[in-house]
Parts: C-alpha cells; sequence; structure tokens
C-alpha cells in the first residue's frame, strides 16, 4: 500500500505535490492535473497547471508569479508587444519552448498524457503527472459580464467580474486519460488525496468528467480533501470570492458538503465556529511556505487517509 | 518618373534596398520579395527573405549571421533543445513574435501582403514591402540526396547536396501580389531592378510566378539586373557552388542569359576576360559593405536604367 494519487489544480496543488515528493518515494506518487484551463492561445497549446505542476516539482517555478518558470525572460514578449499582438497572457521566452513542443505533439496527433510524460521527464520531474483527460475540457464562467472562457476570466480580467455558474464544456463527453485511471485501480493504492486548489475551478473539472466519478468511488483507498481555507479565506486565487457570489459560506463545513460522497475525511487548519464538521477530519497548519510546511501538510493528510483505511 | 521596384531575395537584395532607401525618397521605394523561401516551423509561418529585408531596413538585422535580428536573445532556442525540440532552425525570441504575429493573422485570413505592410510598420520600415505572391509557392531542390524543400537544404544540409533542378511548386497557380502588379502597373515607374540575389533560388521563384513575366513585359520602365558576382564569385550563399552544379560558367554573361528576354541592362564590377556582354552594361564596385557602398551600388543601377529609358 504505497501508491498515492492527488486530483490536483494549480500553485496551491503544486505546493502539496512538492509536500508529498519529499515524505514519498516519487515513483509511488500520480498527480491528475485539472486541464479545464487549459487553452490555445496565439496558435499554442497551453496547459496552465500540467506546467505549473511540472515546473514546481523541477524546482523551475517563478514561486514569486505562482505561474512560469523562475529563469525567464521576456523578449518575445516585448517585440510581441512593439508589434502589436496580443499581450493580456504573458509567455516567457523558455517557457514558449514547452508549449511549442506540446502544441506540434498534439498536431501530429500525440495524446497530452504521452506529451506530457514527455516533457515532465526532460524537466526533471520524477513523479507522474498525468492530466484528467485526453480530450479537451474548457471551463467556462457565466458572469455578470457574460460567459467568459476561464483565461479570459482568470487572466485577463483578473476574476473582476461576478460569477454565477461555472461550466466545463466537452466533460461530459470525456474520458478520463488512461494513466489516471490505471492509477485510481491500482492495488498497492493508499490513499487519494484532493489538493487545497480552488474546488469549484480546479477539482470540479476534474469531478466532472463521468469516469472519474466512477473509478472515484470503486477505488478501495480512503479519500482526503486538504481545505482551501486558512483562516477562513483561501491562501490565493478567487476562491474567496467566488464562494461569496455563488452564496456559500467559507468554511470548511462547506467545502466537506461540496465533496460529499466523494471524501472520507478532511484536513484542516482548524474548526470553525459554530460550523461543526459531520465528516473525519483532522488538523494542522495547513499554510504552506516553506519546504517543511509542504511535507507537514503531506504527512498530514495521509496519516488521516491512513487512519480511515 | 520617381518611382523604383525592386525584385529581390535574401541579404544582397536587402543591401541594395537600403541603398535604394538612402538615395531615393523612401516612399519611392517598392520590394517585390521571394517567399519560395517561406516554409511553417514548430507552427510558425515563417518568411525568411521578407524578415531579412524587414529587418535591414528597420535597421534590427544581425549582419554578422545575414538572418535575423541584432538585438536578440536565445532562450526559447535552448530551453528547446534541453526539451528535445527541433533545433536546427534558429529563432531568436525577440524574431519569433514576428512570426507568431504573422501565423495568427494567415490563420484569421488576413494576406500575407496586408501581414507584411502591418508588421514591417510596425518595425519601422518606410519603403514597401510586397511578398511576390499570397499564395504559397515552395522552393524544392532536387539533389542528389533526393528533392529537399528549401530550408531543410538551405539551412539544415547548409547547401552540401549537389543541385540537379529546382521547382516551385504552387508557382505555376499563384497570382502576383496585387501590391506587386500595382507596384509594375505605377505610370511614374522610374526603373525597375533585379537585386543581386542569388537568380536561380531568390529571383526565379518570382519569375516563375506567370503573372510577373507578363507584368515585366507590360511595364515601359527599363529593367536592370545587379550581378550577383564579384570576381567572379557569389558574394554569399550557395550561388557558385549552384551554378557549378548545374553547369553554368560563373560570368555576368550567364547572369546576362539568364535574364535574358527580361532584363534591358546588368549592372556588374568588370567585364569578365573572353565573355563579351551582348546586353547594356554599367561597371561599378559591386560590392556592398558599407552604406557608401549601397549607395553606390543603387546609383549605378538607376544611372543604367534612367541611361536606357
Amino acid at each position: 500500500m504505497s501508491k498515492v494519487v492527488l486530483l490536483t489544480g494549480g500553485v496551491g496543488g503544486a505546493k502539496l505535490a512538492l509536500g508529498l515528493e519529499a515524505v514519498l518515494d516519487p515513483a509511488d506518487l500520480t498527480s491528475i492535473v485539472n486541464t479545464g484551463d487549459d487553452f490555445v492561445h496565439l496558435g499554442l497549446a497551453i496547459s496552465p497547471d500540467i506546467d505549473t505542476l511540472a515546473y514546481t516539482l523541477s524546482g523551475k517555478a517563478s514561486v514569486a508569479n505562482g505561474w512560469g518558470r523562475e529563469d525567464e525572460s521576456w523578449a518575445f514578449m516585448a517585440t510581441l508587444r512593439e508589434l502589436g499582438g496580443e499581450d493580456w497572457f504573458l509567455l516567457g521566452d523558455r517557457d514558449l519552448a514547452l508549449h511549442t513542443i506540446r502544441t506540434g505533439a498534439l498536431k501530429r496527433g500525440e495524446s497530452l498524457s504521452a506529451i506530457t510524460a514527455r516533457l515532465a521527464r526532460a524537466l526533471g520531474v520524477r513523479s507522474a503527472i498525468v492530466p484528467m483527460s485526453d480530450h479537451i475540457v474548457s471551463t467556462f464562467v457565466d458572469t455578470d459580464e457574460g460567459p467568459l472562457a476561464f483565461q479570459r476570466y482568470f487572466v485577463e480580467r483578473r476574476c473582476a467580474p461576478a460569477v454565477h455558474a461555472i461550466r466545463f464544456e466537452g466533460a461530459a463527453a470525456a474520458r478520463p486519460a488512461p494513466a489516471a485511471l490505471a492509477a485510481l485501480a491500482d492495488p498497492s493504492l493508499r490513499a487519494i488525496l484532493i489538493a487545497p486548489s480552488n474546488p469549484f475551478l480546479s477539482v470540479d473539472p476534474i469531478l466532472a468528467v463521468p469516469g472519474f466519478a466512477k473509478a472515484l468511488r470503486a477505488a478501495k483507498a480512503p479519500i482526503v480533501a486538504v481545505s482551501p481555507l486558512v483562516d477562513g479565506k483561501a491562501v490565493k486565487g478567487p476562491t474567496s470570492k467566488l464562494m461569496a457570489e455563488l452564496a456559500i459560506a467559507a468554511s470548511h463545513a462547506s467545502i466537506a458538503a461540496h465533496y460529499d460522497g466523494i471524501i472520507d475525511g478532511l484536513l484542516i487548519d482548524r474548526p470553525d465556529a459554530g460550523a461543526p464538521l459531520s465528516i473525519a477530519f483532522a488538523e494542522t497548519d495547513t499554510m504552506m511556505v516553506s519546504a517543511a510546511d509542504k511535507a507537514r501538510v503531506a504527512r498530514a493528510a495521509l496519516a488521516l487517509a491512513d487512519s480511515l483505511a
């Protein structure tokens, strides 16, 4: 019982993955990554959550930005701007190489899974990164300014429009990536963790692919989510604003309710006053800044899972 | 009679265009550029001769390389190599922005002419740059190693394979770009110049588009070519090697014969011994290094044309 699967989105999930790599044999970890954020920009197939995870696990991520690479230069972007190109989505010179290779490989008919595995290896990632699906699933948010493709909402509009609803186009017809199903069906699976990524924008696209609901129900390993709320707020990104717009109380109980029927336990920073949890839970400081923080949260999530096995 | 049209390919032609901009009002100059070298690489639509001209006329060209930009960085290329991408064709970080904008605009249905005009303006080019055609024409060389697309021969194989024949796929069905025909039909046309570019690889693709033969015959202005041979050799590139492989003597007479029926005069460095020219010609030092050289060759070509008017 050594294998661990992590369902994850962007930055918060990447931090937990890094913690899991520190406390596990990296060969035992498979991260199944949200691809609802994926989009084509300037002709390039961009997979923001896959890339954030791959850059984080290879030690190349820009911690300050929360996206892209640390050792990055911006000559392409500066020239694009000078020549009148679209500049609302920032693409570093080195980051561009990744997107260019992925785009070419997709055009030649390679699966996103195969490409992701190859690029992660080339970057030096030791654990497995698996896109949730090789089919296209696209997150759209219905806002008070009309429907917006995810990156337009998230990057161009910086989450300013109020969100009424979130849709995952293509999800109903998509199948989980074969490696994702294989990881969930592995008889030596110790735990399935849901990262403290945005439940609505980062984890829901994965759960919206019908094959995952089925695979999670069938999985014998305990399923534990790490709450994205610390001190009653999201650490980063639009989770808190979104919960308010969707009229969901910013509490661990809301997170537990959101994952109701899926998770067996929830890891939280501390119980919310007046909102008791009706699910198994454990407490730890879930704020992940240092490597020690990340390892602590990874250990606590695994310990909770082990206690539920 | 103030307007001048230049038929041109790569580096040599760009030097003459720079000389013409120095001795003319740049608004009077239209360069019609070979697009037989154009190709799609890593998903990007690349127009090497257009770009060499645009970078040269905007003062951004790398003189040392003979392609690309002077103020260039190579982070994309270095990362592409690290990640196992195709690295035989070098793309600088800034250069990439140009190709990315062109590729996107072509996909949206803009003509190469319109895109080229817009990008040249954004780069700061003052004269007109017009691709020979908005249709795709692709130069192939038949070599002792089989047929090769132009850039594979020119860049990847560094012109090493011996050439038996040169083909311009798509040329017969292509039409000249409207702005090219308009420039050739301008009633105030003073001269049509053929740049000292490779006659077989850079100028022939233009002449292979049927509309150009007709337009050149109909043009009232004198047509003068600048011989690409200096001291009996090409200044740069595969012209001399190619002429040997095609069993053509490396003489101005061969160049005159090649353009027979098209040109009215030939500008040369000095007559070849034992190979008299049966066409009007003028002599000047045609080696173009300094700005003064380029202006001198431009003036001499125009003077020869004026004498034939």
